[in-house]
């Protein structure tokens, strides 16, 4: 099951605003009404606070695992995305972080689901 | 014929914003001129309430039964786009909501129609 | 209901073999047993006799409404690669006829169907 | 010769703005200084006024016999979208009225021109 | 675990060979070495014996059940590919069978494992 | 309408075996039944015979008038291809000649028609 | 070498504002450094002077003979754009104009170089 | 390892601001953890200071160089960001510098990492 | 430097022939001439000999640190292709193998370089 | 103009057949009749002979000095494919060698030249 333990950070490198995208295209939960999998392509962006401001990073392959935690996992598609952002943005506590989901759909309907947290700039909303 | 009696909705999952988008690539309705089936793509995109504010959003599989539906309608481009807006902003009063079909067209010339509820975002208008 | 009837043919034009390939990418019937619609591409390619042996070629307009008698009707894939294949060699008895149908797919899975009449060119069986 | 009285309307379906976009692919007109037959794509994008205004749409099959009346006519790329422009603003006054044409182009270079009535949305301008 | 017995099949609809094809986007199973899930494309195309013949096709919504039974099985590249193909050659008894599965890979390396049965026709091996 | 006298010849340059091949991404002519133009792509492959048998090769300038020339003429797919087959067999009595008309079709369904002359090597008929 | 005096112009036919985009694929000139040619993709965007303002528009075949003077000029990518912005604003006076090339590039770089002149709305610059 | 003395300047040609763009797309440097080669596509965009500011322009193939000094370097994606941008804001000292990297991936997630440096205008801002 | 002692193999899995096919990326070596590196798609494909026959198969994990031998290495394009069927068809002694090189170019010349081993099946060849 | 004298060769590096192809996106010549630039894209694909029967491969840089030394050449499409046949086949004497050209075309018609020399496998002839 999700398993927000599994992240790691490590500091922020430098001293300006960078920001930093995640794609997995291989994320795997389960319908929690069917029971089919759902699969979809998941992209987490954010900025990160800097160094001075003791800024994170979430770890890749840590990432990757915690990812990995939901593979089993009975979930509808707004709570993945809601889960996953709660989580990051716990971990990191960045300037602003925005997740997507691409669901590959069911039945000739498919989906994107997103969540945002804190000031995402007003350019990138909903894209 | 078009049925919203067909939708249902469940609970927006958290308290933060999200923005969700369904796209149903298989919508198909006859023309009330001719009688041939017009075929296209129905793209919905909104922003539900959130869970604090009673928020709703559509389920998936009574929506994919809600656009079935309209199979053998004979309704003009526009009067779809209409409906579905229509329909599915008085069933989740979001805080906005877009309808887009992309229609295959005929004769050469293929259409888009598009129509908004509520406060859609500048920049994603006529998007 | 798939109506043969509806099948209209005009004489080959010329003396040297030609041959022809239609492309319906709008082509939608009913799965029988989830009562879901069904949509594909109908491609059809033969090789129609020539004007010499009395060769004629299925009219376009007509087939269009041939494939649109099938809107309504539960079939299921394989039923309806064979019917049409035998529809349409059944009315112009030509030197070979192949028809294949892409399947949008349910479920993860897409599916192509094919099925042949006559002496199909060996380079292009299963293509 | 391109001829506006071809043009038809119906009223605008609904109450709530509209955009609505054709995009007619297969344009031809005659180049008036080489007699060479020109090849484009036109697209017209428009939010007519609401039925409450007794806004009007145009009617798909009209605009088509309207841009074949081009298909002999010796005119300049910018005088097309000039003239589209002209006839269809004139006929349903939208509140604005957007019309791009994507030429296929002679000796290595292929144009695109634009013309806007009205207050066009600031993100759509040029693009 | 994969699971056969999951697998379903119903008559062969026509008289006239067919060649039937169905590729399933959203196959996973894990990698028996690392512990990471493996993430592929499953496409199996076959040539039914006919309906005289008491030929059958595999019955597709359990052919995505069994496909998901993959899902938590620890298993190689090759295995999944030759497992698949047994399967379903025992079940249908086809006149010939292809297996081909193309993985998303890892480390920058990505493969596709084939397999065949019976007589695949010489210009689709390998293909 | 089509002028076959408008056509122009240059002996084959070389003593070798050349396959030469042009591609019309601009043909259009008128549909004898409906009046509406047909617009397609008109692909013309051939194998001139070598300037020792004095072989020669249609000019493409002369080419592209004697595509023009049906511009205003009311003629079927599958005349157009054999028209074309017969006079640029006629033109330059090449080794072989394969025309090939990619038409971007009506109500749902596009064409393909072809003709071929001459022997044409195996791999390619139907392509 | 650049030969400004080719370039033509003709009187913007219209009242209202226009865009214009001229995209040519096959630029060549030669790098001063090492002698090899270089390729780009030279796009020019414009907004010219209405015709109640004398405004002018490019000849188009002079554009392109004006394109063809730089093929055996030794010039590096920020002065072809620099260049062809000068001739270019210096010819036309237009409200505003954008100089944008695209270099196949070298060595696994490939460039684009900008230049723009007046007042080129704010979301196209950079674009 | 990483050597920004590689890197050479040119003036800036003209007077009015240009944008200047190099996208490296054979970039690789190695994972500092593991120890297997990273490989990405790097793009730098700026807006160079005018000629009258004495500003310069990164030379090409220095540019080159200096990417290749990185093949053998343990760096993590977000420092290979960092360092380009400062070793290029430092060398030209522009009004503003974009660095982006597009990372192939590891384990079914690709990043993209970006840093800026002056002033990016805000559209372009994260795209 | 390329080493092949990196290279492990499993036994084939099966008893009837199976294709295997493992496309790597991100192929990195040097030129000899210029001391620029190379980066090209390393494709290998082949049959190995079944399970009965004591085939074998190369270890995917394996494979990737081979290629990755060859990062320093300065050595042709043909070379590189002659060394990898070499180094492979002694590993596996496979019933056939090819190897296809498609490398990024210089100087706006691509190339790609092939090499076979044992009996390629005819219609496979120079693909 | 075209200088045969420029071009090198390498001796094959390996005893088994390889089959090399070199794809130069970037060849310029002249069209004799109207002195326009033509454009294309030159394909040489060739099987040399082996090392112990003295064979050679044609070096890559002095292809591409080659291919520039047509850039002021006022030749045909079918005889610039006819000279790089020739003079290739003079140099390696190679087991076969397949030479083709894609122009961009003019006035909406683009060709492709082809010429063959040696036994080219019948498979690839006319591809």
């Amino acid at each position: 099951m999700p398993n927000a333990a599994l992240l790691e950070v490590f500091p922020t490198p430098g001293a300006a605003p960078i920001v930093v995208e995640h794609i997995a295209e291989e994320f795997t939960s389960v319908c929690p009404k069917t029971g089919h999998p759902d699969f979809g392509v998941i992209t987490v962006r954010f900025e990160p606070r800097t160094a001075r401001e003791g800024g994170t990073c979430v770890e890749l392959k840590s990432l990757k695992l915690y990812f990995q935690s939901f593979r089993a996992e009975g979930i509808y598609y707004e709570a993945v995305t809601d889960r996953i952002r709660d989580d990051l943005a716990r971990l990191m506590n960045p300037n602003w972080l925005q997740v997507r989901a691409d669901w590959r759909g069911r039945g000739g309907i498919r989906s994107i689901t997103r969540a945002d947290a804190g000031e995402v700039p007003g350019h990138l909303r909903g894209a």
